[in-house]
């Protein structure tokens, strides 16, 4: 993949447009370029101006392709630190092809997919968790998923990572000054102090790995399972959020047997709503097999919607409730069709619910009706908020399986530390343990060597042209 | 649509790409990117240096959008004319639409279809036909078409068109001069000389009237019916001229009910090729109606590859090839299964069949083998032929609908000129349709001011952004 040629690709979404936008990167971008491009002046394109865009014409052979538009970004003042042109031309797939052809055949290579962006983080351009960011960023759908890309790739993120690699080195230093002077009795690290430093560390790299559980579902959208008994409303509520008929709704109990699913942005989050098959005994084959996906999508949401309505009973409900309950699960419980339900009914029963559930489960509660999208106001600021409860949105936020993964080690690499010092292992020791903890952490942001087979992986998932 | 506000559009394609480019025209465009974008020294953004590639950061209400590269273009030195700006930032459908709301809030207007271009024709910036040549080359699938639209894009075209309008205007002149000094019985305009002038400018009008089948088939595919009797290979050659099952191949007589179409592009022309149902008396009912389609279709094409292999017999042929034929259509007589032919036998039979035609039929023929690939090239190298002998390619070639309407306008004036110096008609009444011919060029450029309903036609072809 790490090629040191000069590459190639059509930067802009395929398909017909006003623009199309092909970009260049390496050592024969302008040598390239000026053998195809004459400016509007018609004279060599002898004098290339960094970041001046030219107009002219594009010949191959003789023959005009199009007219167009060229920026040259001298290196290292460019995307990817190399010489970079940028050249607009119309958005005719013809042309664009018939450009892209020209250069081909002329040593030029097609650009892999992401290797604009490899480059920029091998030429030290950007971090690789700032490279990453830039995928992220492409592909974010929500304003907070984009907030968060933005960080990441301006930097905040690499800082924060780096302090952290910077207070473990400096224990690290202090453990290991003691190892030096040990033979004189010097004590220059006080254990207490070193335990208090170690604790303050693990407290830190957790909290950055539990926003891992927010992060992750800003960038995939929060799954919210919508649950409850046949006919209480479940597609209904789906058709009211998303204002269309998304679900076939009837009276006839189970009439939703396939779980269908959408997203929906509320307040810059997106989240996904799954609406599932109504949960009760069965004797049709395909609706169990419904119910059966249903429990599976729940034990997958974040959020579950409790849907009952005032036909419901609580015999059989806290079972059921207990049953699908799991720790990463918010639970919400939702009277539906709370017009039609006496005065304080919705109350009175979610709190007779309440007290029957485990308070570890601390479920909301409150009331809609679906013909009235009004009522559906104070469930979508209780989701939003739900979400808000999840991660520190100020902090730094982990959404990225391979950081989770690095911060996971880095914790597991510390806590051999702490349990060392407590059985007053030789500084040497702890020092190999904190050295994997760094590394780490320096993997994340790339400031170690990065494996090839690990640059491949992250930047396979990039578009081509970026 | 003729707003002169300051317009906003997505130029490159929707979708998620490295990066896509939003365009803005008008008096605001400057003034409000100020206001959003920040460029890398973190200094307001005061002097505009124009043809500038800037790198900054995109914000609104202090939230970072992306960072982009915003180049500025000063008018006259834009595509419209106006003060353009083009902004480039990561090609992510959130960003693009977040920095596009950003300026709606603004008295900033969406961009109408092809409204930039409509700008740059009003601005003078390009005439009506170089800025329809725009459409075409967007939209130009094949290194032909692609020809034509540049030629036309670069001014070649509204050259041919001005000297026609020129010549025109300078014979109104004599016409009028002669009219001046009637009463001194003087005669600058000889009767005959001017006759002569009048063909001469007839013969052109009619040439560039008569390019427009040439030009039309090349902007839209040169339509190719394949037809023969039932089960003589007309769908193996489909398959064997794309490479790939296009059509049902059976030996059932009869598979083919639906005509298949697909273009291919053979040296630079773009054919769209017909498969049609064999040409049959059927009792079946859908099969009936294929047949009367595949009529139809010959009804519609260029260019009739009529099939035959050696168990046709020439006793209904004649007939049918009669009944098919009309005068746009060039008629290649193609005798499939030419390997299992007895030697000589294509010819012979071909010849036959041409001497029971009418010789302006003039039907070329040849032999294939739909299961050698090798066989085809005689008869694509003799479709490219077909279609070159249509036009002479190197002239000027119209293309579009309606400068083929205002050459037929035109040339219906100029007959009634014809007939009027015929006739003696007196010079101030021959000026009135010279004027109308004058006119109906004029119209093709847009020398002359346009309708704004014709514009209005025009540019809502365009895509947006465009």
């Amino acid at each position: 993949m790490l090629s040191d040629g000069t590459i190639i690709a059509l930067s802009t979404p395929q398909g017909s447009g006003a623009l199309g936008v092909i970009r260049l990167s390496g050592p024969l971008a302008f040598e390239k370029t000026q053998r195809f491009f004459t400016p509007r002046s018609g004279q060599k394109w002898e004098v290339i101006k960094p970041n001046q865009a030219q107009l002219g014409t594009f010949k191959n052979n003789g023959a005009l392709i199009d007219e167009v538009l060229v920026t040259a970004f001298k290196a290292p003042h460019s995307y990817t630190g190399e010489d970079v042109i940028e050249l607009s031309c119309h958005g005719s797939p013809y042309i664009l092809q018939q450009i892209i052809s020209s250069y081909l055949e002329e040593d030029i290579l097609p650009a892999q997919a992401g290797e604009f962006t490899l480059r920029a983080y091998l030429n030290k351009k950007m971090d690789l968790s700032q490279a990453e960011a830039v995928s992220d960023l492409i592909t974010s759908e929500s304003a907070e998923a984009h907030r968060i890309a933005m960080q990441q790739l301006r930097g905040g993120f690499s800082k924060g990572m780096e302090a952290l690699r910077q207070k473990l080195i400096e224990f690290k230093a202090l453990i290991e000054l003691e190892l030096d002077f040990s033979e004189e009795e010097v004590n220059f690290a006080d254990k207490t102090q070193l335990e208090a430093l170690l604790t303050e560390l693990e407290k830190e790299i957790s909290e950055l790995k539990d926003s891992f559980a927010y992060g992750n579902v800003i960038k995939k959208g929060v799954p919210v399972a919508i649950a409850g008994k046949p006919n209480v409303g479940k597609s209904s509520l789906l058709n009211a959020l998303f204002n269309e008929e998304k679900a076939i709704v009837s009276p006839i109990a189970g009439t939703t047997r396939d779980s269908i699913e959408d997203t929906l942005i509320l307040d810059g989050v997106q989240f996904r709503f799954i609406d599932t098959a109504g949960l009760r005994q069965t004797d049709d084959t395909i609706e169990s097999i419904g119910v059966a996906k249903a429990k599976e999508k729940v034990a997958q949401a974040r959020i579950l919607l409790y849907l009952y309505d005032k036909t419901t009973t609580d015999s059989v409900l806290v079972e059921e409730l207990k049953s699908l309950y799991h720790d990463n699960l918010k639970l919400v419980l939702v009277q539906n069709k709370i017009d039609l339900a006496p005065e304080g009914h919705d109350l009175a029963f979610a709190e007779l619910l309440k007290k029957q559930l485990p308070a570890s489960m601390a479920p909301k509660s409150l009331g809609i009706s679906t013909k009235k999208t009004d009522s559906l106001l104070p469930l979508k600021k209780e989701l939003v908020e739900t979400v808000q409860s999840l991660g520190n949105s100020n902090g730094i936020i982990i959404n990225n399986t391979r950081h989770y993964h690095a911060l996971e080690k880095a914790l597991k690499a510390i806590e051999q530390v702490k349990k060392g010092l407590e059985i007053d292992l030789a500084g040497d020791l702890l020092s190999i343990d904190l050295k994997e903890a760094i590394e780490h952490i320096g993997a994340i942001t790339g400031v170690i060597d990065t494996d090839q087979d690990v640059l491949g992986t992250i930047f396979s998932q990039f578009c081509i042209g970026k």
